[in-house]
């Protein structure tokens, strides 16, 4: 998984002042990125983490470039770069043995009414080798609100029914937030310890 | 950068043997990801290698499954995996300030005759940030001779010129081989000392 903005970003963005979210572009894309992970390994949580050497710090000492490698118990692995430092990419790759999903603006969606995702599988060699195909589906998921505005019309009819005592809160927010909060502290303790392998316990 | 085959792959192959290529996903696809990070970074050698987390090997002991995390002195990074136990993957993706370059095929094209690579720059957010756009170049290099005949060709006129005392070797092959091979070897040798990073002298 890759995310990167541009390296104008993190000049005057309250994510490059120590004082308003010292996690930076870890805090910023890599929740994206960790948040995405978990969804590809059912929320999951993995029992070790190990941040990528050659993080990139501020002026103020903010994180502006990281990247990590999580590892599950049965020996898959997730890795992730969330950066301030290069031009816009924003590509989330789900390998599997048989086929592989590809999403590229799962940060920000380049057209608001309209998801993209690819989905390719059965690659195999052409004849001699000579090449290779796979077959390619492309699939649109069209929306007809932003998904922004999905995620607060979500969250407004949350609170409404907890005010009206028609609904209560919906466990799977607080716990996948936990989670993915859990996990960018466990990268940023790891690379405040040379990139030290991080065992969840 | 990715690169994967399928899991069907490593059973009977040569890099799936001990005794024949030792070095596995590692040797084979990684060698290409290797080269390809060198290429990028101009040849010059990185300070510091780290493998992630989660190699995995095969019943006879050979790896199918690492990556790693290759470090400048500069501060700039690169990744890459390589692993037989995915579907199809072949992906490099060099990430500027600037611009983006994004290869589909790096390991084995696609097609004989032609070569694709995309350029992306000028990535920018549309009106109020609900969506970003960039430009977005594809570029076709077409070859009349397939690229693994035009390798051989290359090697094939090196040798003739060293017989018939017309030419001689070119340092470059055995100069980006040996540095390919060094990386690969450290690269091992992190994964045999469980993910320690380890400084190039």
């Amino acid at each position: 998984m890759e995310s990167t903005f541009g390296p104008t970003w993190s000049q005057s963005n309250v994510r490059g002042q120590a004082h308003l979210d010292g996690l930076g572009s870890l805090g910023d894309l890599g929740w994206y990125c960790v948040r995405g992970i978990l969804w590809a390994f059912d929320f999951e949580m993995p029992y070790k983490v190990i941040a990528h050497p050659g993080t990139r710090f501020n002026d103020a000492g903010v994180i502006i470039s990281c990247g990590a490698t999580l590892e599950w118990k049965d020996g898959r692995t997730a890795t992730f770069r969330a950066s301030f430092l290069t031009d816009m990419v924003m590509r989330l790759t789900v390998m599997g043995s048989q086929a592989v999903l590809d999403i590229g603006d799962f940060v920000i969606p380049v057209k608001e009414d309209v998801a993209t995702f690819q989905f390719n599988q059965g690659s195999a060699w052409v004849d001699r080798s000579t090449g290779w195909t796979r077959n390619t589906h492309v699939h649109e998921v069209k929306t007809e609100l932003p998904q922004e505005a999905l995620m607060l019309r979500e969250f407004a009819q949350l609170v409404k029914g907890i005010i009206t005592g028609t609904g209560k809160p919906n466990p799977i927010w607080p716990s996948v937030s936990k989670k993915t909060q859990a996990i960018l502290n466990i990268v940023k303790e790891s690379i405040e310890h040379d990139c030290s392998p991080i065992t969840l316990s």
